[in-house]
């Protein structure tokens, strides 16, 4: 039950869904799909603007810990998002320069880690780009054997190999690879309304006659005074 | 008891005396009241450099329910300060972008929430001010009532409609409309003197003369070895 | 048991060693040194990009009472980084501008502090580092005796007066004055070779063959599907 | 503005509906008061089955001192709460057995403090009843002023001398004085109906079906499946 | 993709294997399965002492609305598990003594909640066990709609509509339905291992030596002195 | 620098002043040293009542990984407290029964741990006390070397090997070995004089009186009103 794989190859949601989905950005993304989807409020970028999306290369590590993600690189390709989750909650610092310049080698787009990150001044600058819990220079070690490519929990998120990830400065949100279709078009429908919208609220509309809410209100027994 | 209201018309503190506070931040001003007024350490920037001062507006909302908002948008007038509080803990992203267009539409400075917001690449391109617990794309739902303009407990501070808002890197700062004027002859008294202390330290001269410490330190018992 | 005292001269780390050591960064000097030294996650510095080294005066402080950092003051040297921690737990801002003034006066390198800090834009600006737990706004009173140059335990870590403190976005590390020079040495040992892994893990060599893990790995039992 | 003071006389409600209050409950008080009045969550008791009622006396104390705390006792009656809040957060251990034997000789009924308390196991003999936010040793020192029946906020809640403190193992509720008759009257009323409730529940009667919500469900779109 | 469903039917684990899990306890169980399916360590029972074992029947409710729970009664069975998670954190009161009744009525076990819970001084004289985040009073409303018996991520563990739950004083443990028979093997193979240990470890023989650890420890460098 | 090492010998305090400093309790061992050497409030013993005084055995563990405590268990000896510190923060479940079994047959008291704990609704029945971070069921590995009796920063303090442990309901204080004797003698004085002013108290004298308060208060400026 608890033998300790790599899988090696997964299925990857179409390119074109993919990069669709990381032009919504998150909020919209997570609205598109129910408002499921997204991993918790303290999963935070190490600089602002970061943004990307890319397809999960999942990755299972003990606490303090970090052997599996140098077994992860190799099954990165291009356009990979890796994503790493403790078997229990850790802040070490789990990734660094040196792994992030390895990814980088294969094209990978940044990472998504429930625990610690370091060298957060050097990954910056290589602008390569991170959410984690914490920024902690505490190191890790290589004793434990975890897994690659199977289901994890990140941040209170299932997330299965293959599953897209966007993230920016409002966090991080998975979607389904079965869905990245669905939600893309639920996403760019959206967006499209909610640029008529910005318009008329910019020009001083309401947003209470916008989406006619005083009727609504009025009925529950909200009184003005 | 638990009657949802809406007060349309507030008093509110002179202009001049508003724009003075603001120009004396938080710090100072907190201070001038007697160490009084400030809303809990979690309440953050949402980048760097933001600041404000205006007029508060209180918004009482559910947990995960931004209705209230969309209804405090019409009473808001130029110069106000949305100030945010759910009736029990909640980190969900109650306000973005869309909201900010029409607060901004209105002449308001910014938003104080003891809750979470999103959208924050974009608030911060719009320079729209923002003070939360979080930033977290977690969508809200409109199904519940709460008020607008009765007194809230903010971030730990009570905080009456039109109560004086002060806010920059430092925190935020509320001050009773009553009390604007004094505070804020209070704070210039603090600013003046601070200027000729601070060359006087710049110039090597020690805290410990300036503020003629050395006997006080030594009728407690402090020794030096 | 419990008399404050203030030690007036402390021993230092040779300079050469404590400039070598913070250009060696905190990830790197606390894996150099066995992975020790290392404060807690939580302390974070006010601006990215701070960095510092220096060695530690250090300052013991009662709950929301700064009074004997302005003692502290007069015992700090060129080069000194002041470290205060506070006797219980507390967020308040035990410092501002006008002791950073005073403080650059004697040539002090920044602050590192297990409590809040205020005038946060003012010390940017002035280029003055602070690691703390909080940025608040808080005051505090001058009624109560600490120690300055005694043994403390910040924010995780136990620093005597005299250790060599370098702090980077990465975080605070903390080492023992005898073993500065040792562990510089250490630590450039670390950086040269660093140098040679980032050339072959950015032409895409794979460190599982880079640092000879495949065969640990599978006695182990990892499985690749 | 900071003028510490000492208000000797309070109003209180009338001793029946106190009593009538705490016989009721935290969670029959709160929500007949419409959902407000609760104090955070993290205020636990210090022993299971604690339960009081009775009139705040407040105390405002400095983090880490306790002074004001025995300066409270004077003005405490038969039938008071004592209501601790620090001006800015703290958990030191500000109350132990000497107050509490100091209280009960005055008949004040048990504690509620936004901080730490100690010799828990004596006041458990004693059944002196306190919630908390900690139960720590760290000692506290008397050397700042505060005050004594001022407005404070204690845990997230606005209480005033006077108000009626209800507090058992779900946690502390606020009744402003004013209200604690209209309070108590709406509490009894929905006490009696879940008496009702109760019984047809403990039957095998749905809720579903008591509190006819079939129909509402489908309006909004809920599913079987 | 975010519609509201109600499953009626699900599908349950053996009730042999689910007792026998019970008897086993969670920190055997969650051994056993390779140290995996544990929920978070804030997860505490409401009384000591507290223990189950059951299916569980999964719960979706939006923040501080408990209506789905009151939905989710009707499709409950004898030695079923109410297994309840919000959308987003909360903290609040969802569930108290007339829900428990509700339950007990249809023979369910106890509640496994990643929010708060009330009326819990009778929850325990009822003998119903629950464990949650929080036990606070503030209440919740009736006016949005979630999901019964669908997948659900409860305190950080994907919990699946009749997957087995094991509780006590040491947290909570989900075991897979598919799984039940074979875990349950496991830990009994576990248990009968440890009964012998036991002895052996009180009559005073090292585990160093019952475990023979000496070699594997000198192989890898510790040193003694 | 990171040498793993196992000291098998150790000084340890007398065992009367050991016996004494466990007579009077945390909070007054903890003024009699001058507030100090308490350990953090989140340290919390598993049952209520629990109480233990000893000498300390120290253990530094990776996170996750409890084998060094097994190291520890040969070295420990009659009268004993075993404290242990993970090298960075984890609540993982470190300790259960069958080493408390172990430890109970070399007469060892019990268990300090800034980490998790399990079983323990068997460690209660066995009265053997732990005070942890947390209680929860999460297992360990055996992989990695820690440290056995070298100084160790525990729960926020500073213990060395043999120091004196004396742990209650209200927390957990170290003593340093070769001040036992003398803080011993000052918590004597202590309850001594405690013994008294509890009876005054008792009799309705307040403690402005006893400890002769009011001219200080009103010094300082303190109004009554």
């Amino acid at each position: 039950m608890n033998q300790h794989v790599v899988v090696r190859e997964i299925a990857r949601a179409e390119a074109a869904h993919v990069t669709a989905l990381g032009s919504y950005g998150v909020a919209t993304v997570h609205e598109a799909q129910g408002r499921t989807g997204l991993l918790a409020a303290y999963m935070r970028p190490i600089y602002t603007g970061a943004a990307l999306c890319g397809s999960a290369v999942t990755v299972l590590v003990p606490p303090g810990d970090n052997w599996m993600i140098h077994v992860a690189v190799e099954v990165c390709k291009e356009g990979d998002v890796l994503v790493v989750a403790p078997s229990s909650p850790c802040s070490d610092g789990y990734f660094g320069d040196l792994l992030a310049t390895s990814l980088k080698a294969r094209g990978v787009r940044g990472l998504i880690i429930d625990a610690g990150v370091r060298d957060v001044a050097t990954l910056t600058e290589m602008k390569f780009p991170v959410w984690s819990k914490a920024v902690w220079a505490q190191g890790t070690v290589k004793a434990s054997l975890g897994s690659v490519n199977v289901p994890i929990i990140c941040a209170g998120q299932r997330i299965e190999p293959g599953d897209v990830i966007v993230a920016d400065d409002d966090g991080v949100v998975a979607v389904a690879r079965a869905e990245a279709s669905t939600v893309a078009a639920a996403a760019k429908k959206r967006i499209d309304g909610e640029e008529a919208k910005r318009k008329r609220l910019a020009a001083g509309e309401l947003g209470l006659d916008l989406y006619d809410m005083r009727g609504k209100l009025a009925a529950l027994g909200l009184k003005y005074i």
